[in-house]
């Protein structure tokens, strides 16, 4: 299975256009739209949210990763294979996290061009051929890096952060909920926050927080929009108070 | 054929999380998304736009359907057969149109539980693999319910309300176009509506009635958008002037 | 492989249900969504999209073109045939960019009907039958067309408007950026703005034109949204200064 994990959006041409590529280069093999609205240009929190839903696909996945805000300069591309998935886009930080939390990595730069190479969608031009090619079992024939340079050594394990807004208006943060207190507090916006299990378990209108279906603390409105109601953006700083 | 009928995005992760489970459980088999922006939490208008698009699809279709706001509380899982159709989803309401159209129905609770039932997304962990199973021809093992519970009886066959607004601003009622008096008028708003055959069949900006390709009273504007226009949502009363 | 070029959006039901005829009459042709917002009722700046997009695809593509303000009107159906690829959809100027530059052509009118016709949604009852019909290799057996009128003649070979706005806020025009000067600048809305290779050859903030990964000139802000720093919408003009 490829999977796609993109800022592209899915109406307008550049999914489209990749998903084209991969069922040209690697013909029947499933392909799944995971996130088309990753954090658009911001390879930190895609970061995170990457390491939260990568690790939910099973060993062989192939996860196509791009948020490319330098597209067209000297930055450069990745195949990742971690725990028995791979991951494939830039080098800019977005496989930090994954790499940090695997027990075992392997990472190739890739040297491969394409004859025609746009200066703005190495996502269709570079990366979804090189993912084609890893879904179809073909492994870069050259030396894995030998060592990894901790480029974003600075960011931390966990991201207390506004990660991702969904469709439902509900925030995940960059934090793994089963890293936090049992009864522990999240503090957004100068709103202190409880836990709960899910929406059910608190009161209409009421914000909560709780484990998504992920492992990452979400913050959410029990029939409501917690994005608006706290005025939350990606990028919210979020503190735990234990 | 494997149909979605959610509100969960296509964007963000639900729709995908949900495809890669039945890719992996019911391998080719084409996955149709049909309705990703049902309305969000609200099974009522929901049950109207499942019984009219439903239908549409052949016998042995598989229409997966969650609006879902009590997910994680004690509402119950369903499988419906009707007419040869078959609806897996929450029991809350959402097939209850369905049900009460058909000719004849089955109804099982599922009984099955995964190893991993997050509390907010059964869409993905106990309705998408029940859905794959029965896209592979496999059928409960245990009996049917004996007898519907009519527990929303109360609802009427037929909505006189917007029960969805598409993306070109129309505006479709619960009203089956069928059962209205030919000549009829509608009224939204204040605003009393004469039936059209189809756009081109009224001025540029003029409102207008219409049957719609899947059978339902839609409120329309040529050339504009009916929603803004006449300031409708979800849940604006239409009424019926015969 | 059938590519869909529609203003049907994803979320809702028209997609869908097309997907759904084309899974059934032409199966295991895989389908690729490469726009479902194109121009909404807008066939003229629709039809220099997809000259330019179209191009991109092998031949032996088939390509379900639908922008159909005038549904359920006269207007007429076709099929072309532009240097090895096929184009299904309505007779409204859409085909007039792909027809005018391609090397050879043949036009067919559709004079199959169905056996349900709706009157508002020909992409699903009309042209999608007849695209999987094509992309099983089957060919009207009658003659095409004698000769083509030029109904959209007046239409420039290149428009110099925006023609679409994409998810980041990059505003494509229908010039295609090879026949322009190398170091032309373009005016939009009393702004001058150089060519740029990409993104980041300008500073953050920076407005510039570039070739486009299709080969459009697009307008675009590093790290902003060019349409709203520029008030850029589908149809504003633009000058082209040398």
């Amino acid at each position: 299975m490829i999977v796609l994990f993109t800022d592209f959006g899915l109406e307008g041409p550049y999914t489209g256009q990749v998903k084209a590529v991969l069922y040209g280069a690697a013909p029947g093999i499933p392909i799944v739209e995971l996130f088309a609205n990753a954090p658009a240009g911001q390879p930190k929190p895609g970061a995170y949210l990457l390491a939260a839903y990568g690790i939910w696909f099973p060993p062989g996945t192939v996860l196509l990763a791009v948020i490319d805000p330098g597209v067209g300069s000297n930055r450069g591309a990745l195949i990742l294979e971690a725990e028995g998935r791979w991951y494939v886009g830039p080098d800019n930080g977005l496989f930090e996290l994954v790499t940090r939390r695997a027990a075992s990595t392997r990472t190739w730069d890739i040297l491969w061009r394409p004859e025609e190479l746009s200066a703005s969608f190495h996502g269709r031009d570079l990366f979804a051929p090189v993912a084609a090619q890893v879904a179809r079992g073909e492994l870069p024939s050259h030396m894995p890096r030998e060592a990894e340079i901790g480029r974003h050594s600075d960011w931390p394990d966990d991201l207390p952060e506004i990660i991702y807004i969904d469709r439902y208006g509900n925030a995940m943060t960059g934090l793994r909920a089963a890293l936090l207190p049992a009864g522990g507090r999240l503090t957004v916006c100068g709103r202190v926050l409880k836990r709960a299990r899910t929406f059910s378990d608190v009161s209409p209108g009421d914000a909560f927080w709780y484990e998504n279906s992920n492992g990452l603390a979400e913050i959410a409105v029990n029939g409501g929009r917690a994005a608006e109601a706290l005025d939350l953006v990606i990028g919210s700083p979020v503190a735990i108070d234990c």
